[in-house]
């Protein structure tokens, strides 16, 4: 099944093995007359490109994009855009363990059992490569919000047991961070952290937020195209994210209506503003005009240097261990995949509600 | 857009207002040859119906539904199924404030910058009866679920500060439970609780599970189609939950791969088996053959009878009171939505999964 | 699979057997804000309706439509519209032969090979009463099509031998003529024909074209969402179309590029308007705002009176004669149906059509 | 909107512009171990490539293609399948005259309206290059159809006034025709016609033939999703093509009942067989086992070497030649096409049907 397509309007398809030629992803109803050049896009992978410091893996990989179709004298025109990235670090190698074991906390099996074999080199599309197709469309539904002044900004919000402090949250701080983490002293303290995990051969799971900002009101349609569903769709679609929150998330079900209402509040002209935003900028499905909030908790990468028992095409357990260089973590280069998942779920939601009203129609046809 | 319409093969659209002149659905894209009649679907609609017990609004419907097409001799033809529930208590009453005002943590505010005006009547679509709906369908995506040995089940695991003790889990006890805990020890305490807020003129919110039986390893698609995806989707629709979470959910930020990672060990014979299933039955997107573990938050019931801030449409705040009487928590019938909802997501995978190798569609079609 | 749903944003849902509880659809996608009452839709459910002059069959329905969803003080709502026509004439009579004999020109073989087993009565879902469905959902395209000012009117064109000329076309005799024909004569000349056909027990086919104007310029995706592309489906899946023209249609593989191109000439203001219209008002899938011509070939209804060789369940050869009465012709009621799903196709062309401009969003959305 | 997506589980997304970097397709929902390499999709790509003879244009372009994703040791692995060609012929030159005209007969003036501006070089997305990915990705439904031992063949019937004479018909010819007749004569009273045309600086329109064997009975899905509501849809949004006719086409409007119903007759054993083929196949929108016949009336080339009379973009009249070289006729090279968008429809179809009932689903998952 098309299971590589996201979106209605704004449709994508990404392709791509890790260990194949290349990762790539074409957009098919990207509007008309957005500037966009191969920079645009670039600076969204350079966020995800392995080897950026030690709690990233060291394959070396330049993520080049090239744009391949959609684009006339620097604007989009309307037809598909085709983004190509080469991958470079192919190097053949010796999978012979890998190819007969299936990996505890990786697809490998489910996989197997799906297809009736699988490429297992490097993951194949299970491989975390993939979402460089997420990252580069990311950036092209990026552009198109930002025409709207839509923003949209992930950070990582823990690492193992260091959680952020949100009073002291400061967004310059997240590119600084070797971890992206918005608040230099958690930014510290998650680093001792890896490199005990480091040590211990272990690995570490961790939490991504996105904050939208600028949103309009209206985006999302009832019943089962919530923009909260769409957001939890995207966001759950990303390879180690467990749970998906919404506002206050999962700390709703301990409160009670009259804490949980977000009421309003008069300013001094008057004028009613909402005191609170617990919703996180969704009501029913549909934004309110106030800051979105997702949350994602992703999981331990599960490529681990220390022997684990696994499970073999002959039914078998085998201890063995994993070769290769991994991530620690997941959260740090997967703050970026947030963004693209948000971005692009955000302008197909804008898109798709500018048709809500018979009026917008007739302020767009009419003569 | 075409909001109200759920799945790619087996695709349901709902429809109906709770003060219109019925809720329903047609499913379009279950296969033929499925024994069906209206007591399969009623048993369901009978589970989240309104005045159950003192816990639930008291407004009386008897919810029955009737099967209008897509049934012949007791099986289903393939074609569409249309199923209609007549609303019955629909007296005119005097809306005048509500009509007017935009209640916090409803929709009204979102729907009318949406739509430029909203049916106000009980919610209109954002009303808790659409769900009427998704339980009618998610009947018949039980039986066929069933044909396959495939089993669904939904209980509630938290209201407010009350948890239930999953080791004394007793399901058996769900319907016996006012609250749909199968734990005696926590309905009890949960009742208590609800007392408690209903005597302050408060609701509360609570964590609905939902665990999948007997499920071929194989459903779901890479990379976008998950069914980790697709069940966030599914289960975030649904009208106040605010997160979902797979296996062991938003707890796996805080533990290392070697924690999370599901290992095998053999049995007697030498077989491996999973030991642990922290995934909750998905990795990468795709069932690996163990039981799926799904949890839903859901935010408390937001009309509550004690006096809020509200926004007028003129903009400025009005303190008023919403009149009527309310359930004091969501998740008691919500649990059988939370059922619908898993169901038709898997009955929906079980088909596009069909389709995953060429040696299948042989089997199929070959002479 | 979910073969009865229409449209990616103006999505429809059709259901129902000729013989089952009633007939309906639900429409998804509606743009909120436009008038519309029962007696919008009636009026074209009426020129479908059996019983209404001797070329048409004496079962007599009243085929009353029901509005159970979606429309509120007068106006859509923006969310799903349920529309109900209830069977009246279903008189439980013995179809022995016809359930086990498949009958030529009908779909009973096709059925049975792909679900295994079929709804015999009345041809079940390939019942001419499914197009209940379509008209009721295209007089709600309809009324979105006129609020912008665009008009769909279709007529028969042909029946049997008989043609009309198009160069005496008048639109204000279509509804006189109990053939629905454009042209005095030629009616007469086709009821003359019809009387010939009945007493010889025998049917013949005819053509129906439909003529769009008014239409805005841009509307159709390339590649593959042509409108031409979108037409030549709805039309095609209308039950016994066997062909769809465009503009010439198939003239067009007899002509040369000097002749079939639609060169421009000035007016008097020296402004250039296209001198001719062979291309029919499409051209690269696009609309460019000339009026649009579509045309379709309707089969001779497959029933007729006389008794013919039929192949039996058994895999043996069958002489029998199909019961009851039968139109002799298709088109003269099929017009209207051609006009729904040619209104529908454009009504979703429309939606789609608004946001391929980064220019309409910003009008929309900016603040 | 995503207009270059084609399919609903065999799904594609083309791409690409005739002066932009490439063109290519990525096909997402392939079924996995298909045998698959570049050769089996470079043979199809060959009879669509510019310079085979005097009658396509001269414009000489390898279109070799490349594999980027999706095939894993000679095989599918049902992960989405890249396919690229490169551009090689990108002179750049000046467009001049045709950047601010309107061509007749093409796509210019309603991109215009679209969009707002359009890729002027070589029609952009409009281009005859578009096709590419069409071929290429047909190709690989070829394959799957293959395996079910299904065959599609497409060959041209008729060129300007010159028609095959059926009963003569040599499949074995069509290569070796330069305009791809299998009716030795009619080849070259047509190759005659060409050169007539070409001295008159013009062009003509001529009709595809295409024919399906060995499919299932089965495939099709009522009541929008039939098969010949596909196919329509799949052919007419070919350029160029005009009408699209399903077995007898436009003929059957012109027939009786009694001559149109295809009646069964008994072989010696007492077996019953449909004893004509007027439906072309399909009944009621879904295939009956017997041949598929599907008819493509294709316009004349729109460019043509004399001058014409054009619109510009000031509104005013432009007496103006169109540089360059055109091939006289477009069907040959487009039989090709025919072939890849039946084959994509069937491909699809196949897939949808696997799940009509569920014996089918019991077969596939039961343990």
């Amino acid at each position: 099944m098309a299971g590589s397509t996201f979106g209605t309007i704004f449709k994508i398809m990404t392709w791509g093995e890790s260990h194949g030629a290349g990762i790539g992803v074409v957009i098919d109803g990207c509007p008309a007359g957005i500037a966009l050049d191969e920079a645009d896009i670039q600076k969204y992978l350079n966020r995800r490109r392995p080897g950026q410091n030690r709690y990233t893996t060291a394959r070396a990989e330049a993520d080049a994009v090239e744009i391949l179709s959609g684009v006339f004298e620097g604007r989009t025109t309307g037809t598909p855009i085709s983004l190509l990235v080469r991958n470079q670090d192919q190097r053949s190698r010796d999978y012979g363990n890998i190819s007969k074991l299936y990996r505890p906390g990786h697809a490998d099996y489910a996989y197997d059992m799906k297809y009736g074999f699988r490429d297992y080199r490097g993951g194949g599309r299970s491989s975390g490569r993939e979402t460089i197709g997420r990252v580069a469309a990311g950036a092209v539904a990026m552009k198109l919000l930002q025409e709207l002044g839509i923003s949209v900004r992930a950070y990582v919000s823990a690492i193992g047991p260091v959680r952020i402090d949100h009073s002291h949250m400061d967004f310059s701080l997240i590119e600084e961070s070797p971890v992206r983490m918005p608040d230099a002293q958690a930014s510290e303290r998650a680093a001792a952290y890896l490199e005990e995990c480091m040590r211990a051969q272990d690995s570490c799971g961790g939490v991504v937020e996105c904050v939208v900002e600028h949103v309009p009101a209206g985006l999302g349609e009832p019943v089962f195209e919530k923009l909260d569903a769409n957001l939890a769709k995207a966001i759950m679609s990303i390879g180690a994210v467990k749970a998906v929150e919404i506002g206050d998330g999962t700390r709703v079900s301990e409160t009670r209506g009259s804490e949980n209402n977000d009421c309003y509040a008069s300013d001094e002209n008057g004028a009613a503003y909402k005191a609170t935003n617990h919703s996180g900028g969704i009501l029913g499905g549909i934004s309110d005009g106030s800051p979105i909030f997702v949350r994602a908790s992703f999981k331990p990468t599960p490529s681990i240097a220390q022997p684990q028992s696994m499970l073999g095409q002959d039914g078998s357990c085998h201890e063995e261990t994993i070769r290769g260089r991994h991530d620690p973590i997941i959260v740090a280069r997967a703050a970026v995949v947030v963004e693209a998942m948000t971005a692009l779920t955000l302008a197909d939601h804008l898109l798709l509600a500018a048709t809500s009203r018979v009026e917008n129609l007739k302020r767009l046809f009419a003569k």
